[in-house]
C-alpha cells in the first residue's frame, strides 16, 4: 500500500486510509524499537536534511533518531551559522541543498504554509515538522497512535484539547485527524484563546469550563502555554491561568472515571499541568515521546519510495 | 597519479597537472553521484574535522556530504559553543583535535593565510574552505568543472568576473585557476571594488562597463555583493549597484550570443542578479552546487593518501 | 571484571579497583587507536546522547570520537536551539530523550550535582563530563593514565596541582583519584583560590610558594585561570598572577630534576603557563588529549553492559 501523497504537509490533505496506513506501519516500527538491535536498513543510501528554522528539542531529536534507525544519511541544518542570516530565500536554500542529491527534507519553519510553498517547487519529499500556527502533523499522528494504543480505537473516542487553541499547530493537526477518524472533539480554554468560528469550521464542540470538559472526555490533550504570550493580554497571569485551566490532581480525582492525560511537551509544570499529574499513571506523555520515533520512522519510510 | 601538494591551501600553488587531475577525478565522482547508491568506501576509517570559524551553508554542507559519501567519519566544529571563545589559539585548537587522531582538516577562517600558517605546523592534510579575502580553492575548482562540462574546455574560454573583486576570495581563486589553464579573464565592477594593480599582477583585463564585458565573454561569473559592505561608501546604494552592474534579462537578451551565468551563492536576487536571470536556462548556479560535492570528493580523496 | 557502579558521577565514589580497571581497559583502547582502523564494534546498536549545557571543545569532541570509534550511534544536544530555553526541567528533558530509547547520557552541566540528581531518577547510565565546580572524572582518569604511562605508577608519585583550586572541578577529581591511588598531592596557588579546609578534608598539602612546590613534585598539573574571574578581586591581575604562579622555562630550568608538566586545556599561553614550557618536551598536554579518547572509550565500554 502507498500513501495518496508525496509529502506530509499536514493532516488536512490526508485520507483516512493514509492515516490508518501510517499508524499500522508505525506499529511495526515500534516493535523494532523494543529489540536490542533497533536499526533497520530500510533507508540506506537515502539522504535526509533536517532543516530547522525554529528551535526544537524533541521533534528534531526524534526525527534524527528515526532517520538513523532507518539507516538514512542525516544532515542537520539550523538557522544560526548558515546563509539564512545572509538573506537567501527559503526556496534558494532548499534548491541548493537538493542540488547536492538530498532525497527528503524535514522542515520546521515559523511561517505557516512554508512546506506547502516548497512542495510546489521542488521534487524531493517534504515532511512538515511544524509550520507557524498551521499544522504539526507528526505530533497529531503520534497522539493518535498513543490513544489507539491505550483505548484500542479512535472512532467514538471523546478527546478534549485544552489551552491556547488559537495559536497551536498541534491543536489544528489533532482536530483534523481526530474528526476524520470518527473521534469527538471538544476544545476548552479562555475565550480569548479559542477562535470564534471553530465550531462551524471544524465540527468540534467548545466548552469554556474545564471541569465540565474533563467530565465529558476520555482523553485530555493539554497544550503548552507559550510563556512569551503573557505580554499579549490574552490571559491575565500564569497563576490565574493555572487556577482556571490548569489540570490538577484534585480535579482529576474529582471525576467519576480515569481519563488519559496527554501533552505535546515541553511541559510548564504548575502552569497548564500540575507536577503530580504529569508524574501520575494517567499521564502518557513519555509514551507519546516514545511513539513519536516509531511514527516518524513510518512517515519517512512510506514517503521514501522504498515501499513496493 | 598524485597531486604535487599535501594540502589544498589555494589554487596559487597548484600546477596545471594538479588541476587537471582534480577535475578528471571529480568527473568520476560525479558519475557515482548519479547512481542510486551514492556512497563509496574510499575514505573508510579516515576521520575528518570540519573546522568552521565563519558561518556557511553550502560549503559546510557540501563538504559534509562529500565526506559522508566517501564513508569518512565526520566531526563538525563551529565557533560558537567551543573553546575558541575561551581564547585558545588556532594552532592549539587544531593540535588538540589532531591529538585525537584526526586525519584531515577542512578549515574556513576569517583570517587570510590561516590554513597556510597551519600547514607549516601540523602533519594532517588541510583543505582551505575559504580564508578571509585570500582564496576559496574548491569554489574555483567547481566553477572550472562546470565551465568545462558546459563548453568542453577551459583553454581559450573568455570568462568575465563581475562585482566586488577587491574583497572576494572566489575571484582570486578563479583568476589563478583560469589564467593557469589558458582561459582569458576580464574583471568588471565599480572602480572602488577593483584593485588597481590587478592587470599587471595577474594578467587579467579590466573593464568598468558591464555591457561591453558581457558582449565579450562566454561565461559571466557574478559575485555576491556583501550587504554588510554598504556602509563603507564603496558604492552608493544597492539600487544604483543594480542599475550599473546588476545582470538583468534585458541585458542578456541584448547580446548577440547566449552566455553562461554563474554565481557562487548565496544570491541577492535583484541586486547583483535579477530573479529571472537566476531562474533562466542560462544560469548554471544549481549545477555548480551539484558539481561542488563531486569536486570536494575528488580533493579529499586525492589528499587522503589512499591513492596508489 | 565489572565496575562497582552503574554511572560515572565522579571519582569520589569509585573504588581503587574501579580506577585500575578503567586505566587497564584504556590501555587496550589506546592500542586500538594506534592502528590504521581505529573502529571497534563494541557499542554497535547503543545510542548515546551528548547533553552539553556548557560550552566545550575538547571534552565534547573527545567523547564524540570515543563513541564513534566504539560504533555507537551518537546524538548531540547543546543548550542553544533547544527546549532548554523554553524552561523545561533537566529531568523532563532527559526523560524525554530516554523515552526515545537512548542508552547512555554524557552530561555537562553548570550545576554541581546535576548528574547525581539524574542518576537517582533515570535508568540509563550517566557519565559526568563536568558538573559545576564539583567533579570532572574523565579528566582525572586521563591525567592519571598519562602519569602512569610516563612514570609507570601512581603510588608514591608526587603531584602538584597549581592554580585556582577553589573553583576547579579538575582539581577535585584529581585529588580524589590521586589520594585513593597512593600518590602524594600538594596544591599551590594564591591563598584566595585555595579552600581553607582542604588539608584536613582531603589529606593534601598546601604550599603558597610555587618554586618550593615545583622543587618537591614529580608532576605539575597546572590549572587554567578562568579569565572571567578577573573581576572578582581573587587575584590582582593576570600579569601579577603570571609573575607569582605562572610556570616559566626559567623556573623549570632552575629545578634539580626534570618534572612533567600537565594542563587540562585550553591553555592561556603567558598566564598560567609560558609558551616555551607548553611547547617543550616536558609538557605532555597533547598526550593527555590523545589519552582522553582511550579513557573515554574505556568508561563508555565498561558502563555499557556489553562486558561479560
Amino acid at each position: 500500500m502507498q500513501l495518496s501523497t508525496r509529502h506530509l504537509l499536514g493532516i488536512k490533505n490526508l485520507t483516512k486510509e493514509d492515516i490508518s496506513l501510517i499508524l499500522s506501519t508505525a506499529e511495526q516500527f515500534k516493535e523494532v524499537l523494543q529489540r536490542p538491535v533497533k536499526k533497520v536498513p530500510s533507508l540506506r543510501d537515502v539522504t535526509i536534511v533536517n532543516l530547522f528554522y525554529e528551535s526544537s528539542t524533541r521533534t528534531r531529536f526524534s526525527f534524527e533518531l528515526a532517520e538513523k534507525r532507518l539507516s538514512a544519511d542525516v544532515i542537520n541544518f539550523s538557522t544560526s551559522g548558515s546563509s539564512v542570516s545572509k538573506g537567501e530565500t527559503l526556496l534558494d536554500t532548499v534548491n541548493n541543498i537538493l542540488s547536492m542529491k538530498v532525497n527528503m527534507v524535514v522542515l520546521r519553519h515559523s511561517a505557516s504554509g512554508a512546506p506547502h510553498f516548497l512542495a510546489n517547487h521542488i521534487p524531493a519529499a517534504i515532511i512538515n515538522a511544524g509550520d507557524g500556527i498551521n499544522e504539526h502533523p507528526t505530533q497529531a499522528l503520534l497522539d493518535a497512535f498513543t490513544i489507539k494504543e491505550k483505548l484500542g480505537n479512535l472512532n467514538g473516542v471523546k478527546v478534549a484539547i485544552i489551552g491556547d487553541i488559537m495559536h497551536s499547530r498541534v491543536s489544528m493537526s489533532n482536530i483534523y485527524l481526530l474528526t476524520k477518524m470518527g473521534a469527538k472533539v471538544t476544545v476548552c480554554g479562555p475565550p480569548t484563546l479559542i477562535p470564534k468560528y471553530i465550531r462551524e469550521a471544524f465540527g468540534v464542540e467548545v466548552n469554556y469550563n474545564l471541569k465540565e470538559t474533563l467530565d465529558w472526555c476520555d482523553v485530555a490533550n493539554v497544550l503548552r502555554i507559550q510563556l512569551e504570550r503573557q505580554d499579549q493580554v490574552l490571559f491575565s497571569s500564569l497563576r490565574e491561568y493555572n487556577l482556571a485551566y490548569g489540570v490538577s490532581k484534585n480535579l482529576l480525582d474529582s471525576l467519576k472515571k480515569e481519563i488519559i492525560v496527554m501533552h505535546p511537551g515541553p511541559v510548564n509544570r504548575g502552569v497548564e499541568l500540575d507536577s503530580d499529574v504529569m508524574d501520575s499513571k494517567q499521564s502518557v506523555i513519555l509514551q507519546q515521546v516514545e511513539n513519536g520515533v516509531a511514527v516518524r520512522m513510518a512517515v519517512l519510510y512510506l514517503l521514501s519510495n522504498r515501499t513496493n
